[in-house]
């Protein structure tokens, strides 16, 4: 390939639909995000499914972080890969094929996984005992989600007695992510919903207590509901991810973070007067939780997205201003599904282009 | 990695999400996208931005397309290597690295772009003059999408004299996508708007060749339309992407193709008798088309997608049959932006998997 990025180059000059972040925006993210965690009982565990960047895994670590937070096997093996001992693959892994995956991993490194059925926990022992690995497993409790997880009480007591008898896995805790909450817009409504959520886990935590059951982890908590849920006494750990790049969904309501993702594009055609048509759509940008806008262009803005387009009004601003050729950056509306189309992370600097991280665990789903 | 699927593999085997080609249904759409060109002037140039898969353009070529389309200088790169020789970017290309890459593409196989701008003209005649390249360009006119193109009429021809001015650009003919009319779900109704919308391209042709300019090639249609648009005397080659594919958005419309493309999943929670979550989300199938809905399970429907997961209400389907692990169909509401997440299609036939194509292209956005 002719084109090659070089270190040191200006954004301008970069080959277009680009997927930049902003260095400096991104460090003061893990740092904020550092100094909340270090003032309190909770740690923070940052969800990878956000970045899929081991690059950033690392740093999170560097940072304070105690292990990562994943989403499936496949981005587990990767992390591991680059080093990463401490793993949550926060979801339940069924089947044998994922099984195995898995008993392979914590052969390797130190993995934990959440389950809510007492069929997987058995498949899962059984993985364990014929390769002489240990998992350590958490219990899914569904706290108002309504999508996977045991009910609170009674089923995830059940449950976790009943991985408290294999001798192969470690019944370490509870998992219950508010997940439904994370975006309420109003703060104080959010926090008083996030408290009433967790609440049902912090009894769940005392009931196992009182049936000798230990409960070393309690894990929950997002972007939206860091500051509430790694602020409960109970609480030990927060799976927080979208933090370290945002998006515009979350900058509504996480001024204390800031956007360090944005999409490159250029002008491909100006058609009409108060239209631009430029190179990055659906598949550069996701949309469903909004279109998302361009920067720095006063008054304009994106009408629509198609494939491989955005088709921008451009309003007040000068026509005169944005010609065939000229770069424009977006704004993406959700940061985990945009890193996920791309392969590399420009990592730029005061305009400049210091760093390419690879999404090394894109298109790992399985 | 422990897994590794095999050829021979029953398709209840393989890991999941996983994407999945119905090998037969893929050749009984080419098929019949080839009967419907043998008879007519026009020809067929599929879209890959569609399956970004050299595989399956060889396969377009063998049964009869004249050449393929695509959408960036990036998939254009990956189908020449793959040896396609005659290749459409059906967009506008701009800016020195994109036509630097460009020109070096068209000294190794024919190339055509689309223009709607005089200063791209002049750009790409340099870069072409500069290499001793030689490039075909198809003026793009807007016909009523409203997104890239010069105007009907006088616009189209003073870009096309301007084309013809230079040297190293060969003015070959007229592109004109009816985009915002290739899901108009009555088939007359679009049929008639599909006629009035290519009237203005017709027209165009008319006066360009009234002004001494040979029109070679009209490129114009989408699955939605061509059988309308391909029939039209004027027009010489078909744009038609999806057909090999199929989504539910265009089995809708287009009866005669038979959907190929599924994404396979694994149910991995069963939390309440009505549901069922499996570990196909966003970041397996999009959804700006639509939530994608489960095949082979009557009464059961998808109530949402996350990233990671889709929510399924089991309705009728008994819950007994529905157990963690087992695996559940989609059929895609949107093909393109689907294969996009995938490096692999998986081609099944009869329940077996019998090869691997590459989604080579996906992530050439550039």
């Amino acid at each position: 390939m002719p084109y090659e990025p070089k270190l040191g180059m200006s954004i301008e000059d970069l080959d277009t639909p680009a997927l930049l972040l902003d260095l400096d925006a991104f460090e003061h993210n893990i740092a904020t995000m550092s100094r909340f965690f270090a003032e309190r009982p909770a740690a923070l565990r940052p969800h990878a499914k956000t970045h899929k960047c081991p690059r950033i895994a690392l740093r999170q670590i560097e940072a304070g972080a105690i292990g990562i937070t994943c989403a499936k096997v496949g981005e587990a093996e990767v992390l591991a890969r680059a080093g990463i001992r401490d793993i949550l693959i926060a979801n339940q892994v069924v089947g044998p094929i994922k099984i195995d995956r898995l008993t392979d991993l914590a052969l390797d490194c130190d993995v934990m996984v959440a389950v809510d059925d007492p069929a997987n926990v058995d498949a899962l022992s059984e993985g364990c005992r014929s390769k002489g690995a240990s998992l350590r497993v958490l219990v899914e409790v569904d706290i108002g989600m309504e999508r996977c997880g045991v009910l609170p009480g009674v089923p995830a007591l059940e449950l976790a007695q009943h991985i408290s008898e294999s001798p192969y896995l470690q019944f370490t805790g509870l998992m219950g992510y508010e997940g439904h909450l994370v975006t309420v817009p109003d703060p104080r409504d959010r926090a008083t919903r996030v408290r009433e959520a967790m609440a049902l886990l912090e009894r769940t935590v005392g009931l196992l207590h009182s049936h000798g059951l230990p409960v070393q982890i309690v894990s929950g908590g997002g972007t939206g509901t860091y500051d509430v849920t790694g602020a409960l006494p109970f609480v030990t750990e927060v799976q927080a991810g979208s933090y370290v790049l945002m998006d515009s969904t979350y900058a509504q309501i996480r001024p204390e973070f800031e956007p360090s993702l944005t999409v490159l594009s250029t002008v491909i055609s100006r058609p009409a007067p108060d239209r631009a048509i430029v190179d990055a759509g659906m598949k550069a940008m996701s949309k469903e939780f909004g279109i998302p806008q361009p920067l720095g262009l006063p008054g304009a803005a994106t009408l629509s997205l198609s494939e491989e387009h955005a088709r921008l009004s451009l309003g007040e601003a000068s026509p005169a201003r944005v010609r065939p050729g000229d770069r424009v950056r977006f704004l993406p509306s959700h940061c985990c599904t945009t890193v996920n189309l791309y392969d590399t992370l420009h990592v730029v600097q005061r305009g400049r282009l210091v760093d390419f991280w690879p999404v090394a665990a894109r298109g790992r789903g399985q």
